[in-house]
């Protein structure tokens, strides 16, 4: 399992004993694997805009990537744990919206309701106790312990999504929205001012405020060596528009 | 060693150089191991929160882990650095009574004085110079390097502490009370307010704020997709009363 | 590579998926490597207090550590891309001045401009695409992928910098002056106060500022259970005097 990839995808935080837990879970059923934090910080609670932002970093990974994504306020109610096959990477999580931007953009996917069951289940922790035996298992090379089921589907979500989905370190704000899905001449309008597309850093004065293509394919609003979150009074949830 | 777990429990923070140079020191003396962040935002400088929280995280973890805790304000001085097997898991650190709950909830338990000595002694970080360099011996099986010691003891603490040891990233606050110790119809009085008990976050409204037995066992206070330590001015070190 | 070791010192900060993409990096192309996150959180942007801290931090690591550091306000422009060798360790990052005091310090040191290019090189991260690639290269014993290059220096750079170079988590703040280049009896001036040069925080009374040799040989500034930087107003580039 050397080279077998788990990456984690939650809205643990960074403290707190949650990603150690189920790290020595995967550790424990998958010896040997890579296991790389991706976010420990998707949006808290909201899987419309963390379904934007998964979909966008998790298509980044190799093949046969297995991505652990917990965002899961329902945990220990209804909504059903999934296993989803898509474009060959796996992931593993709650059934309420977090997989719609994966499913919607796979050539060709599956998906299955978990049926395994550890020995204990606590009601607030399934990401430990059900989701990382089951990551494991599939890092091993398992067939996914599941039953083929029908998730639910939000069709009501935009393709690309004009919001901030994600402030950075550095204050910069990741859209929903896809670089490739725009026109190359394309702006963004954002807290009453628009925004030209540039190409990078650099490429900008200081302390001027800009759009761009991150290193991921989504649209970014920055400042360059500033904070576009406070220059712009920009959070998760900012509304943007396309100036075409 | 490639199953052998040495899960850390420290208050370094989550940023700084601290647990990186222990994760080198134990990478280099037991490579292989699985090394696992379990806390590094312990309560700081305080054992006997610190106490109550590790005894109810290390027990999840699987026989002949090895924890290494960190909670040393001591750090330099006269106390001591101790080994201590409880439970058949392994746990290196101060004699300050970071190990008291340990010590008293083992079924049969043994102390060492830690003699071993590394080549270069910083007079300010032994979690790298003296505590890893252990932890790693131990987690290779080796004899424990040190002298059969009497620990300094607490009998002041209580045996469950109405105390808040811990609030997570979400705002729960955890406690110091074991569920399995209160009457299942027990409450928790809490800033003026008696909190009903539940079994986990959908079983409330939205905004309710209620107790609940966490995934380690432990009474945790909560509000439903709210802060807990907001709404009723929570942080470690509050107190609570059990209500019959 | 069971004992090859890298070190990642970068700002990306903790939160984020930048260092999570730079080791799915670092673990395809060097499987089995060691990664050990230093700093996250090395001063933001500034290459300068980010040398002086990098230089005694890195040199604690054995012989052949590769440190791949990422302080790189520049990405995306005209500055080079360097691999340094130096005192028998390997650093990977961009030319300016992040490597100004490793160089100096080193007995032997040789730099090699990176000729290596990825398939995909985005304008914006650097780190994942470029120099994560070349660091594993070199942890695998792979010759330098580059040519020899003459890098940018810094002249006007003291050879110890009176500034607070990092603040740790429990508030201790860290200065560019290594203690072995001072007296023994030299005190350090700060915020109109003189402080005295202690061993360790249990030598002092609660509550006393007083400065010390860290655990990495730099002169630190810190409050006995307490925070220096808020009792001293202290934060990077805060400007330090040395009394003799």
């Amino acid at each position: 399992l050397a080279n077998k990839l788990i990456v984690l995808f939650s809205d643990f935080g960074l403290a707190g004993p949650y990603t150690g837990q189920m790290k020595a879970v995967l550790l424990r059923d998958a010896p040997g694997a890579a296991v790389v934090d991706l976010f420990a910080d998707a949006p808290s609670a909201e899987p419309q805009p963390a379904a934007y932002l998964l979909a966008a970093y998790a298509a980044w990974f190799p093949p046969d990537t297995v991505c652990l994504c917990v965002v899961d306020p329902g945990v220990g109610g209804a909504r059903a744990p999934l296993i989803v096959r898509a474009d060959r990477r796996w992931y593993v999580g709650p059934d309420n919206g977090l997989f719609e931007q994966v499913l919607r953009r796979a050539a060709k996917a599956r998906v299955w309701r978990i049926t395994f069951r550890p020995a204990a289940l606590s009601a607030s922790f399934h990401g430990r106790d059900l989701f990382a035996p089951v990551a494991a298992r599939l890092a091993r090379g398992d067939k996914p312990p599941g039953e083929p089921h029908v998730p639910t589907r939000f069709p009501d979500w935009p393709a690309e999504l004009g919001e901030i989905v994600y402030v950075d370190h550095y204050g910069n704000a990741i859209t929903g929205l896809r670089a490739a899905a725009l026109s190359p001449d394309a702006r963004l309008g954002v807290a009453g001012r628009v925004l030209a597309r540039m190409r990078t850093f650099s490429d900008v004065p200081v302390g001027a405020a800009f759009c761009y293509e991150n290193s991921n394919g989504l649209m970014e609003v920055a400042v360059n060596r500033g904070r576009a979150d406070a220059v712009l009074g920009l959070m998760v949830g900012s509304k943007l528009t396309v100036v075409p």
